[in-house]
C-alpha cells in the first residue's frame, strides 16, 4: 500500500520526501517492489516530472544502491568528463590526455553502450592490445603515472540505474529529464571524481532536439551535481552535424590522433580545447583564459599525444600506433561518394549519418551484438563548405560493397547542398556553473 | 518493440489505431505483454487520456476478450441499470421489480466489489437463502417468468478486465475517466441488455467529486455504449449525502422493502422512480410523463414488492421477509445516537459514513473478507431536517459495543449542524442521452 501512495502522489504532482523516494529505490533494487509497480512510477515521472530535491533524493539513493570508487589516495583533485552523447563525439580521446598533459588527473569510467557507434570504451578497444578490464589497484596506479585512464564499469556501482535503464528501456520512458539527470549523475558520483564536466548536446543527433531543452537538463545536473557536494559544470553544444571528419570507432581513434599530432583542426579541436579549459579552471590551474592557453599549448607542444601514447600502453595497447595510423584496424571496402552538384553544404543530418553507421556494424542495439571496429564514415567536406561538383564528399568503411554501397545512399540523402552558404551555428551554446 | 511504440504513443498524445489497442489488450490478456508495459501504459493513459475513438476500441477489446451473454432467446428488449457507486445506494432492489412490474425485463449481473458497503449481490445475499450462482438457463427462465433477475459474473466474461483491474488496483491507475469507462462498459455489452441506463454519481461519496466530472465520464460511456450499437443514457445524480436512510447489507434490502410497501418515501424513491421511468422509456413503453406514472403505480399498487418477492422466490430466497422484516439478519449490538444541539443538518459526509460501515464490517477491502450483513447505520434525520437536542439522529449496528462506538464517533463527526438550513442540493444533475 506505501509503494501504491508514492506512485499515486507522483501521478498527482505532489512531491516524494527524500525517505519516500528511498523506500522506492531500494525496494526496486532488492526486488520487493515489483517491476510493474516502477513501471507505473517511472512513466508517471515521465509525463508529470519531478521537482530538483527530488531528482537529488533520486540520484543519492540511486548512488547508495551500490559501492563507490575510492580515488582519495591519489591525493589531488580529479576530474570527469560526461557528454551524453553525439555523433562522432570523441572529445574524451582528446581532453584526457590535453588536461592530464597539463597537470589534472581525468578517471574516467564508461559504460558499453547502445547507440549509432560504440561508447568511449569501444572506441578505445580498437587500439590494438587496449584493455578497459583493469583491477581497482591498476587503474590508481595510471592515474597518477600517466594523469588519465579509461575502464570499464566494473564491480557493483549503481545497481538500481542498471536494474532501472533496463526497465525504462522496455517501458518508452528512456527520454525524461529527471530520468535522464539521475541516471548520468548517480554514476557520475559513484566514480567519485571531485569535479565534473557536463557536455549537454542538443540537434539532430542527440537526445535533447533544442538548445533550450539541454538547458532544462544541464541546469538540472549541475544543481543535482553541486547538492551532492561536487564541483559541476556544463556545456551546452551543437550536434546537429557529426562532430569532426569521422564517425566509427578506429576512424574517431585515427581521427583524434592525427589532432594530436597537429595535423587538422577544426571544431571538434576547439571543442575539446574549451572543454579542457573548463576542466582545468574547475582544478585551479588558473582562469579561463590561462587554461585555454595550457590546453592549446599541451596540445600544439605534443605532450597531449605523448599522454595518449603513454595511457595506450599501461593499457596494453600498442602504443606505436600514435605514429602509425595504419596498424589501426581497416575495413575491407571503401566507398568514396563525389558532390553530385556544385555549391555550399548547409546541412549534414547527423541522426541519419548515425543511422548509416548503425547499418555499417560501427554500433550495437543490443549488448551481445559485436562492432566492427573498422566501420564508418569519414567526411571531407563539412557543413559550412563549399562542394565542387566531383570533388570527393565523403568515404564510407564496412565489410562487403553492399553494405557501403546502402550506407553511401542514405548519408548522401543527410547532405543538403544549396546555392548560398548557411549562417554557422555557434559550437558552444552557453556554458551552465 | 512494437508494444513499446504503443506506450510512447499514448505517452505522445499521439492516437492508436484500433487495431494497435487490440494488439496490446490481446497480448495482455494472454500473457504476451507483461505486467511492466502494460502498468507503464496504463499509466500513460491515466496522465494523457484517451480519445473517444480509442476509448470505443479499447472497451470492444475487452469485450472481445472473453464469453457474451445470449439474451436474444427472451425475444424482448432488455434494458440493463449501473450505478457508478455511492453510499447507500440500493436503487437495483427498487428499480427491477418496478420496470419488471410495467412489462420490462432487467437482466442485472454483477461482480461481488470491494467498498464501504457490500455490492448489489452482498445486499441480495442477507435474505436468507437467496442464490446469485445460477446457470444461464435458469437466469433466462426467472427474467422470462418474474421480469428481473440478479447474477453474480459467471464464465469467462471480460477477462481482459479482470486481469487489467487488478494491476490497476496496485499501481495508483484506478481513476482514469478512459479506463473507468472501458472496464464498466465492456462488462455492460457482455451481458448483452439492449438498452443500458447508467447513473453516474458525484459528490463526497462517489469516485466523481464533482458533477462536471460526473459528466464527463457519463458523456463517454453513453458514446461509447451507442458505438456498440446499444441504446444507452446516463443520469448523473448526488452522492454527497447518503442515499436513503439505511448504509449497509440487510438495513437497505428492509429499506427497499418499506418502500415497496409504501411505508417510506424520499429522495431515494425518487430517485428509483426517475431511473425507472428512463429505463422504460427506453424500452418504448411510452413517453417520461407516461413511464414516469407507470413506475409510480407500480410502486403505490404493490406490484413492485410482489415482483421482488416472486424473485426472492425463483432465487431460492425466503420471500416473506418483504411481509416480516424480523426474518432478515441483525446485528447484535445496535446502538442510537442524538442530537447534540438544536439546528438545521447541512452536510452528512458520505465518505466518512461509508468509512465508518466499513469499519463496522458492512464492507469488504479484500475479497476474500467476510461481510456482517446486520452491520451498517440508519438514519433518523437527512440533509436539510431540523436536529432537536436530545432526539435520534442515527443507530448504528455492529458485532460489539466497541465497533458501534467507534463508528457512532466517525459519523457523528460527519455530520454539520448549523443555525440556517442550506439550500437543498438537485437531486438528479443531468441527463445524458
Amino acid at each position: 500500500m506505501q509503494i501504491y501512495d508514492l506512485i499515486q502522489k507522483t501521478r498527482r504532482l505532489m512531491p516524494l520526501s527524500e525517505r519516500e523516494i528511498q523506500m522506492l529505490v531500494e525496494g526496486f533494487t532488492n526486488g520487493e517492489v515489483p517491476d510493474y509497480m516502477m513501471s507505473a512510477w517511472l512513466m508517471a515521472v515521465c509525463c508529470q516530472g519531478l521537482t530538483t530535491a527530488e531528482t537529488t533524493a533520486l540520484t543519492l539513493a540511486m548512488l547508495d544502491s551500490g559501492d563507490r570508487l575510492d580515488l582519495s589516495s591519489l591525493g589531488a583533485p580529479t576530474v570527469d568528463k560526461h557528454s551524453t552523447g553525439g555523433i562522432g563525439d570523441k572529445t574524451t580521446i582528446l581532453v584526457a590526455p590535453i588536461v592530464a598533459a597539463c597537470g589534472g588527473i581525468v578517471p574516467k569510467m564508461s559504460g558499453r553502450g547502445l547507440g549509432f557507434t560504440g561508447g568511449t570504451i569501444d572506441k578505445f578497444e580498437s587500439i590494438p592490445g587496449f584493455t578497459v578490464n583493469l583491477p581497482h589497484t591498476a587503474f590508481l596506479r595510471i592515474l597518477e603515472e600517466v594523469g588519465c585512464c579509461v575502464i570499464a564499469q566494473s564491480g557493483d556501482l549503481t545497481p538500481a540505474d542498471k536494474k532501472m535503464y533496463a526497465l525504462r528501456n522496455l517501458t518508452a520512458t528512456v527520454d525524461s529529464i529527471p530520468l535522464i539527470c539521475s541516471s548520468i549523475m548517480c554514476k557520475k558520483l559513484a566514480l567519485g571524481a571531485d569535479c565534473i564536466l557536463l557536455d549537454v548536446k542538443y540537434g539532430s543527433g542527440a537526445f535533447m532536439k533544442t538548445a533550450d531543452e539541454a538547458a532544462v537538463l544541464a541546469d538540472l545536473m549541475v544543481e543535482v551535481g553541486k547538492q551532492a557536494g561536487r564541483n559541476c559544470r556544463a556545456l551546452i553544444t551543437d550536434m546537429n552535424a557529426p562532430l569532426g571528419a569521422c564517425v566509427g570507432n578506429a576512424l574517431e581513434v585515427e581521427e583524434a590522433i592525427r589532432i594530436l599530432r597537429g595535423e587538422s583542426r577544426g571544431r571538434l579541436t576547439e571543442l575539446s580545447l574549451a572543454l579542457a579549459a573548463q576542466m582545468l579552471v574547475m582544478l585551479g590551474k588558473g582562469d579561463i583564459v590561462e587554461c585555454r592557453q595550457f590546453a592549446e599549448d599541451a596540445l600544439t607542444s605534443g605532450r597531449a599525444l605523448e599522454r595518449l601514447a603513454a595511457m595506450i600502453t599501461a593499457q596494453g595497447g600498442d602504443a606505436s600506433v600514435t605514429e602509425d595510423l595504419s596498424k589501426m584496424p581497416h575495413a575491407a571496402v571503401q566507398l568514396t561518394v563525389r558532390a553530385p552538384e556544385n555549391g555550399y553544404i548547409t546541412e549534414i543530418q547527423s541522426e541519419e549519418v548515425g543511422l548509416a553507421c548503425l547499418g555499417l556494424g560501427a554500433g550495437r542495439t543490443a549488448y551481445q551484438e559485436e562492432i566492427d571496429p573498422g566501420a564508418g564514415v569519414e567526411f571531407s567536406r563539412f557543413v559550412g563548405d563549399e562542394a565542387v561538383k566531383g570533388e570527393p564528399l565523403f568515404t564510407v568503411y564496412g565489410k562487403t560493397e553492399a553494405l557501403c554501397e546502402a550506407a553511401a545512399q542514405r548519408i548522401l540523402q543527410a547532405i543538403t547542398i544549396t546555392e548560398n552558404p548557411a549562417e554557422p551555428v555557434k559550437l558552444i551554446y552557453k556554458i551552465v556553473e
